[in-house]
């Protein structure tokens, strides 16, 4: 049983060929503005620009923050070479905060201690989907004047509630946030992005960016007579194939994610007390974060142990995989980190199992296998 | 009738079907490495990367070129914003040298006169597919220890011919080549690119910074037994549904190029006598250089006759547009452009227009249309 498979809706094909009879295969067509009209009006997000990939709606947000050299942001150090990638590229100095002892989200409460007067930017990210706690980063990043993006790549359809029980979309919170479909999450086009804009004062400048630095959207607005080179800029739109792929994968949202959340609930219930009695930990949804159903972990005791479940697992045709190793420990950052031991984010990228996840998985069968792991698991 | 329209092969959709079955979505997949052996194979490029697009590829090779700020390269001022984007998102210096006289294309004489201890890079473009003297830039290149990168946008299937006589490839003549295939060029993806490197020295860094500055391709390979964060690097690669889209016009490649160098052939034939007449330079095509029907244009005597033809030509539901506005004098860049005049820049910007051009193009009435117009353009 494969760890992952896109689930293909039905109308991809028909809705690229809509966009083969128009002759419209570049970016911003049709399908881009669906897709920007529904995340704007179902998410509550303020402005929405289509990318090629979730990296892509990174690096538009680190210029959008203006991170010069010399610039520290704050981030996870559990997290996609992405999250980092966007801001290196800018020259930004990477400060890695620690993971939560209960969640791989980075720990809220080691955020202040970091923040210095070359500190631009928190990049939250909510690791599986789930909420980090957005009260306490946004009360953080308005004491002290930063930008907030959040690095919503797996967070999709997923909510922050606050202290009065008031659900606002992840992507709506920060300055900025940044969704992937690539084809690991619950909606794809393959390779995509999306990136959202909360805040006005950014939104002529990221029309300018997208578009390759010129004031082209201006342009075709009617706001200019011509248009030309303005600013900085890249080519962050994705064509209309990709975008008309998205389409079909939104038009079944809800269907997706009734049957991923059901998928989740089948592994939680299933493998509730068994992670009990084998001293393995299940993913925590805290009280102000909802679930999305993206993906199902679960934490082993050891390296040793999560090295044994992925063999039993793969010897029985399951693949399950570990995630991320720690950014601040890779070859590339290593020797930039300072000395501080990120002890949480360490455990995570030694100890976290993902298990298969997608629309058709049968779940229930892997729940099966597992069960049955027990006294092997034990007598390790 | 338009100015651009994409041709559709027929089997786009038949091979987007195909990776849907295999689940395959996401990039570097089969598509994605019969596109990369096709161009190999056929153009003699030593290696080949696809990219979401021709400005993703200008930005690899920014970054293979280690461009850091201060560092110089110059370019054409008559060019897409593209090329000088990629080099200043990593902080480069833009030194513009104006274009030939006789052709869009920069005057390689004027290119020794600009190099200083700071130059790293020159960065050719071949305008409308025609290839800049590629013998004089080398040779200044190797005189002057600098990296050579082909913005080859427009080029894909035109060749450099040397003084023996023999043919190569654009695109397999620097260090650097990239390749666009956005949907107003000869070959398309609706957006889409391709990065190519030539120098062996480049290769492995190349596809770390490819796959998002991890040793995913060296994993993958097993050559290492991990992978991780390595170095900078961004999500360039595009989707297989991308390539597999490409695939299917790669297949009429031949058949697209006779037929478009067959309506070049149509308007220079049509139209040169009525040019001659009117003070009006069709393209030129250097001794060294093929035709590769990407674009027809013509040179008009003013800014003010070039108005005139334009609304002469959308008066009779023909659009035809004018092309980049020089870089040098842009909102961005003036004020960073030292005080020489580009005059030949600034002449095409004024009076270079471009005729529709795609495959099922009525090339015939547009020329019997520009032939009746005559008499209206002496008089002005």
């Amino acid at each position: 049983m494969r760890f992952n498979k896109p689930h293909i809706t039905g109308n991809e094909l028909q809705y690229i060929s809509k966009v083969l009879e128009t002759y419209q295969l570049a970016g911003n067509g049709i399908f881009t503005k669906k897709c920007h009209d529904y995340f704007e009006s179902k998410y509550n997000f303020r402005k929405c620009l289509m990318t090629t990939s979730c990296t892509d709606a990174l690096e538009m947000a680190a210029l959008l923050c203006e991170i010069e050299p010399g610039d520290e942001v704050i981030m996870p150090s559990f997290t996609f070479v992405s999250t980092a990638n966007a801001f290196v590229l800018r020259g930004a100095r990477i400060v890695f905060v620690d993971s939560r002892s209960d969640h791989p989200g980075m720990d809220e409460d080691k955020i202040e201690s970091l923040i210095s007067p070359k500190t631009k930017a928190i990049i939250v990210v909510h690791y599986a989907g789930v909420a980090c706690d957005m009260e306490k980063i946004s009360k953080l990043a308005n004491q002290y004047n930063l930008l907030v993006v959040e690095d919503a790549a797996q967070a999709i359809d997923s909510y922050f509630v606050n202290r009065k029980g008031q659900k606002r979309a992840l992507g709506s919170l920060g300055h900025f946030a940044t969704f992937s479909f690539h084809q690991t999450k619950n909606l794809t086009s393959g390779e995509g992005g999306l990136l959202v804009l909360n805040d006005e004062r950014f939104f002529e400048r990221a029309e300018i960016i997208w578009e390759k630095g010129t004031n082209r959207s201006a342009f075709f607005k009617g706001e200019v007579d011509k248009y030309g080179w303005v600013d900085m800029g890249s080519s962050f739109l994705p064509s209309e194939i990709t975008s008309a792929f998205l389409w079909a994968q939104l038009e079944q949202l809800n269907n997706i994610q009734n049957r991923r959340v059901s998928i989740w609930k089948a592994y939680y219930d299933g493998l509730k007390d068994w992670a009990g009695c084998n001293n393995i930990r299940l993913p925590v949804i805290p009280s102000y974060a909802t679930n999305n159903g993206h993906m199902f972990y679960l934490v082993c005791p050891s390296f040793h142990a999560r090295k044994c479940l992925i063999e039993f697992l793969n010897d029985n045709g399951v693949k399950a995989v570990f995630h991320y190793q720690s950014l601040h420990s890779s070859e590339f950052f290593k020797e930039k980190h300072d000395d501080r031991v990120l002890e949480n984010s360490d455990k995570y990228s030694d100890c976290l199992l993902r298990l298969p996840f997608y629309y058709d998985v049968d779940e229930s069968s892997i729940i099966d296998l597992l069960l049955n792991f027990n006294e092997e698991l034990q007598n390790k």
